[in-house]
């Protein structure tokens, strides 16, 4: 189940008739900048010219606790993570305000929180009770590493069976920058001092903790670089694994994703070892705060869309970006043409 | 009708309440990062905490011609203006889609384009046909200049009476950019090389007719760089002196607005020397790829919330902006806080 089918590339020739579209309609050539481009992309994903809005958009929080925050990594207590799990379920939460305002669907899985739970639909795919603590331990057994990314995949499978369109990964866990920072160093050869931020809010005393923590987890990961199941298991978690099988799905799914911050990030740079090409269907929603996601997205060559500064989580980013992929849809795919319009076009240059 | 009330500046009280607010919802303190300033300023023009959602969001386009099109400084013929406002009324322009998907309605007033027209809504406040070649003569008579600025103030007023709480200045005219980059560079002191753009997307020798151009139109306007409407008359246009008066007149009926691209942003400089102070009710909604439009936006102290490369005008960057203001109203007026969804705050900082 960790072995992934090739990944079959967007469509070459629906991004053509995009931007041949483009240069088409009522507007100078280019001059809607990044929209563009955004938009030839949503049409190769779909094979189709013009592209349809998405009618089904859907985000997948991932929620999970992570033994690390013994360390003291975190500005919060644990608890929180269960306690937002009842606030997503129950529509509180950023995701569920942002979501529904972008047109967007809200699930959340419970990978590993730190809590009984297996009897509903939120616990359905639900690994152990909170992944290990880096630091000293792996995060999974190597069977949880391997269950966690099928489970990924299922709940991808589930979403575009369910006709997603478009799928955005969040996560909660109090931690969870921890690992996902771990492995981006990782993944890139960082070295830690570079990309360990401040999560949701620690003090340099956290920060230093933070920092040592990450340091041993690395070295405990050294053997396991080129390997994602056994880096998962070393130094992810089952949150991450899950998001990874679960953005690597998507690809194989043929379904666009936009990335969020630098947890789902992680878990990116995961998923593209595990399907290799996965990333030609994804776009950055956003660049948060936290330094390790601007290498993870270097990594995978991805130029976010926002930069707000923002570095909550959830799914947050990319739910703000979706009104901006929408926006480049809707052009596309509704806006007049020279010839419709009656509207003259640039001459060619005069020199 | 020139002169303009003093502009009373954004609610402080309700900042704060905002601030407080945010500090209360579930999520780590800044962690929406920019959609939080943004939340802070709507609860602030609008004198209230939490802010409502926006529910007559308006787009006003100002189209007009300009005589300086003769120096070939467009890759478009002038009659395209003409044409795109057709478009607009037809609901084919990339504004047009743009804004119904932001849910923000359109409007598109012909201040001076080169045709008859004032027997409709969209000719009622029609200044002349074309203002003047600037780089040999003046936009305006100092009549014509009044005349325009009035108009503008007369459309904040007529959107603001239908209930507009949120105002986008949009803009079409071939040749725009050549006044717009004139009144930014004697605003702002600048040197024509450091500022002039592509526009639409001229070539090497149209940009050097448009330097020509801006330098001729500098020197003419040399002695009016400390009297707005001079300016607008010398190297302005009708187009421009509306949108001055517009968005001053915004301010001054306390109504918040999102700035687009070079050619409304140039009136903004104008309309915060007509209404000093206005800019406080002004946020810019992107950077266009015009290097001029970043020099105003610095003048004018106003950071973009969006840089997608584009440079469209019609007030497009701003109506792709909207849905990530909505989204910065929509987190703190309706996320749980820490109390109602039972989530445990951060404690307090240890060393």
């Amino acid at each position: 189940m960790s072995t992934f089918p090739a990944v079959v590339p967007p469509d070459p020739e629906a991004e053509r008739a995009a931007r041949a579209r483009q240069r088409s309609l009522t507007k100078p050539p280019g001059s809607l900048g990044r929209l563009e481009d955004l938009s030839a992309w949503v049409a190769a994903c779909q094979g189709a010219c013009p592209p349809k809005q998405f009618s089904r958009a859907r985000v997948v929080v991932f929620a999970g606790d992570h033994g690390v925050t013994a360390a003291g990594v975190s500005a919060f207590p644990s608890e929180v993570t269960a306690q937002m799990v009842a606030n997503f379920d129950a529509g509180g939460a950023a995701i569920n305000v942002l979501a529904e305002l972008a047109g967007a669907g809200v699930r959340v899985v419970d990978m590993a929180v730190d809590t009984d739970r297996s009897d509903d639909a939120i616990g359905a795919h639900k690994i152990r009770r909170g992944s290990g603590n880096i630091a000293v331990e792996d995060a999974l057994t190597a069977e949880q590493a391997a269950d966690a990314v099928a489970a990924g995949r299922t709940i991808a499978d589930e979403e575009v069976d369910a006709g997603a369109d478009l799928l955005i990964a969040g996560e909660m866990g109090i931690g969870n920058t921890t690992p996902a920072t771990t492995l981006i160093a990782a993944l890139t050869g960082s070295e830690p001092v570079a990309v360990i931020g401040r999560g949701t809010g620690i003090d340099d005393a956290g920060w230093a903790r933070k920092a040592s923590a990450i340091r041993d987890a690395l070295y405990r990961a050294r053997g396991a670089v080129a390997d994602p199941l056994a880096l998962l298991r070393v130094c992810g978690g089952a949150d991450l694994a899950a998001m990874a099988g679960f953005l690597a799905q998507a690809a194989v799914r043929r379904t666009p994703v936009l990335l969020d911050g630098v947890v789902v990030t992680a878990a990116a740079l995961v998923a593209e070892q595990l399907a290799p090409g996965a990333s030609a269907w994804w776009r950055a929603g956003h660049r948060s705060t936290e330094p390790a996601h601007t290498l993870a997205l270097q990594q995978l060559e991805l130029e976010p869309i926002l930069d707000l500064k923002m570095c909550l989580g959830e799914g947050s980013g990319a739910a703000v970006a979706l009104p901006v992929l929408r926006a480049a849809v809707a052009t596309l795919a509704s806006m007049a043409t020279f010839t419709e319009a009656a509207v003259a076009g640039a001459p060619d240059p005069v020199s």
